[in-house]
């Protein structure tokens, strides 16, 4: 499950062997530890337009130092070259481009910062969705912003990441929740991603345990990413309901009682699951999180019904099932946040997945059609898509193909269970309402996509 | 420019050392010759839901040979085994999948077939657009069959390809021309693609010669995809107005004459550039192809601000400028059919290209803004974006990448500039209407997404 070749590039001797013939050299990315306060630890510069003076307001909530660029006679890079620190986070707010001629603008901001970033440096481009705009420049121009965005995103070293967040004019309070996030290393593993904040009532929230008050349910929760959501649900102060199928039920109950949660063990395909979940959450439900799922890899070719059936089942119908008897069940809450596991293979295809990819589209559609029926309750409902993640799933993939999935991305290195679950327990929070319908890749911007 | 690795994979030795060492085998693909009639020259089998009895209507007019299974006695295996003949191009209707079960027809529709297609098979999955749906478990099946279809594309052998088309309800008269589109090796080197077909006027339309009576623009028409897409649109009809900068002039005009067209040397980013073209096009425009394009390519660290700004200017600004002239000065008709170029760099980004992908990205934005603007007066405008296209301009990058851009990919090769030409031509036909503020990509199912 470990990745041997990045303890090799980053060895003294690796360094060296690594530079030497143009080998891939993954940085070790930086990751949140428990216990940890603040999102950033080091610089945090801000500069473009309005919104930068609106996250300039709770900066110093996110770290003890944030300095602002507004534009004066020395220039930028001078003005970089003078701060004296490296920049551990950076956002730029491109909001108010409004034509071709004014995207020069993210050229001249981001060229003298390049050389003056730190290790694993977050950086995050606001802007204004397109399809909300009126005038054809303007939304040209921020249009134009994503394929500037996830170009720089493939361009920065030393586990740096980049997202795009289309901010809606209302939205703007939403902001803190979401930089709380993509500048912290607790998005290590996401980058060159393009999400929209929507407006929507703005939840107090504890920022050191959000959580704390949600009931969280898990499915496949007993080993892998299902165990790292539960740790982390848990970790930011949700009480844990774990569910897996009874196999597991020795592990998932050594769990649940580390996390001072519980375990239900039901096979979420049978007949009565439905009923036998609801009478197991007699108090409602805040957070579910369907992650279980399973693999039957085979060409359509090769494939048997029973292949295709149980993928199917596991990974599809079972979350579209229980999910519709959470809502008519009353269980799920008002403010509820659910969250399915789709896959980079749903978003492109793979060869040899007709069944998982189906499988996987087909959550990202539950996500698409619940998330408007669900939006007046004040309840999100998103899909999380992993790329190449350190499983015991992924550890049995063939060298080559295994090497191939963790290299061709821009951090050109699989992902941990926690990157996933980071993801996950964002998306968990009161606060995140501002998204709902979308898809987030967890995937180290994987060259694979559609 | 000539891939010579296809011609050795595909010698009587290649094939065999090919076979033998398991290196990418990537198949000739069937191309469409000038003076051919039918688009399907083999057996066309429909199949699936109710459209595949609207496509069995005019199912005649796309080849001799049209078989439809029903379901029978005797099982769609036996009865795929007894037809005697490989099919060349597959049709089936899954727009009647309401629920997640019956997605299990996909596999028993498919792979009763799959050891049964032609060289260079076409296929094609019809289904409904998911946010055009109301029922939940709906649009979870149709949104499931984007993940089946794009994996199935990237099993396909021999040149095959399939796209996933959603028809709109009333849409279901424009299914001719798209499918004598996808259907016919005019798409070679289209695969794995979605496309949303919606209701309009029907146009009435010759499909001998479609652009029969159409005048075009091409931009950057002296050579390469430009020239490649002159030909095209005169090879079915078009009167052609090719421009390109003066000191390509002498190219210009050779072809103008040659297809017996009018050339028209300006610069497209000269302060005077639109006043010239509407000088130029006394009698107004039906087809708009913004092809020209440059890329000066250099990380955002070694950019220099003449890389930034003329990339801008020339691949996003002049057709920006130059459709808001044609519009306002009244030159552009109605039904009229406007193209842009866009690329994969610009929907996933590119180290070394963020000037271009910017430009491309922002090109798709420029696609999307005007499509909805336009519509009342039945002009459609949309983007196509080339994957690898074997040209001067990829013949100049080095080996090693120029082999990974042409093997990362379902077809494992690049395409021809008369690849981007005849969806070029596809989407200027009278009858192309269905389709607008859509980015269709021609690009062999290339690997590389976002």
């Amino acid at each position: 499950m470990s990745d041997r070749y990045i303890d090799f590039a980053n060895s003294d001797l690796g360094r060296r062997v690594v530079g030497a013939v143009g080998l891939p050299q993954p940085a070790r990315l930086e990751r949140w530890q428990a216990g940890r306060l603040r999102p950033v630890e080091g610089t945090l510069l801000l500069g473009g337009g309005p919104l930068a003076v609106k996250v300039a307001e709770f900066g110093q909530r996110l770290t003890g130092e944030v300095v602002s660029f507004a534009d004066d006679a020395l220039g930028l890079p001078t003005w970089v070259a003078g701060l004296g620190s490296k920049l551990k986070a950076v956002v730029f707010d491109a909001s108010h481009l409004g034509d071709i001629d004014q995207l020069k603008q993210l050229r001249e901001f981001f060229q003298p910062l390049l050389r003056s970033l730190d290790r694993s440096a977050k950086l995050v481009i606001l802007g204004r969705a397109p399809e909300q705009l009126d005038d054809v420049l303007a939304r040209v121009a921020q249009r134009a912003l994503e394929g500037f965005a996830r170009s720089l995103a493939k361009e920065l070293r030393s586990g740096g990441t980049l997202q795009l967040l289309y901010v809606a004019k209302n939205a703007e309070d939403q902001l803190e929740g979401a930089l709380r996030f993509f500048l912290s290393p607790k998005s290590a593993f996401i980058s060159g991603q393009v999400l929209r904040l929507e407006a929507c009532a703005s939840q107090v929230q504890d920022w050191i345990r959000p959580l704390a008050g949600r009931r969280a349910l898990v499915t496949g929760a007993a080993r892998g990413i299902g165990a790292a959501i539960a740790e982390t649900l848990a970790r930011d102060g949700a009480e844990v309901v774990l569910l897996d199928v009874p196999q597991a039920a020795d592990d998932l109950k050594a769990l649940a009682e580390r996390l001072g949660g519980r375990a239900l063990d039901l096979d979420i395909c049978a007949s009565d699951a439905s009923a036998r979940l609801l009478e197991g959450l007699p108090d409602g439900i805040d957070i579910v999180v369907h992650n279980a799922g399973i693999t039957r890899d085979k060409t359509l070719a090769n494939m048997t019904p029973e292949y295709w059936d149980s993928v199917l089942a596991v990974n599809l119908k079972a979350p579209a099932v229980l999910t519709q008897a959470l809502i008519d069940g009353g269980a799920l809450r008002d403010d509820g946040r659910i969250v399915v596991m789709a896959s980079i293979s749903g978003i492109a295809g793979n060869r040899g997945q007709s069944n998982y990819a189906a499988s996987k589209a087909g959550l990202i559609g539950l996500a698409q059609a619940w998330a408007p029926l669900l939006a007046e309750r004040g309840i999100s409902i998103n899909a999380i898509a992993p790329g190449f993640i350190e499983t015991r799933m992924t550890a049995a993939i063939p060298f080559t193909l295994r090497e191939a999935g963790r290299r061709m991305s821009s951090l050109g290195q699989g992902g941990l269970p926690q990157d996933v679950a980071e993801a996950v327990a964002w998306l968990a929070q009161p606060g995140s309402g501002a998204v709902s319908g979308q898809v987030l890749r967890v995937c180290g911007q994987a060259v694979m996509g559609a």
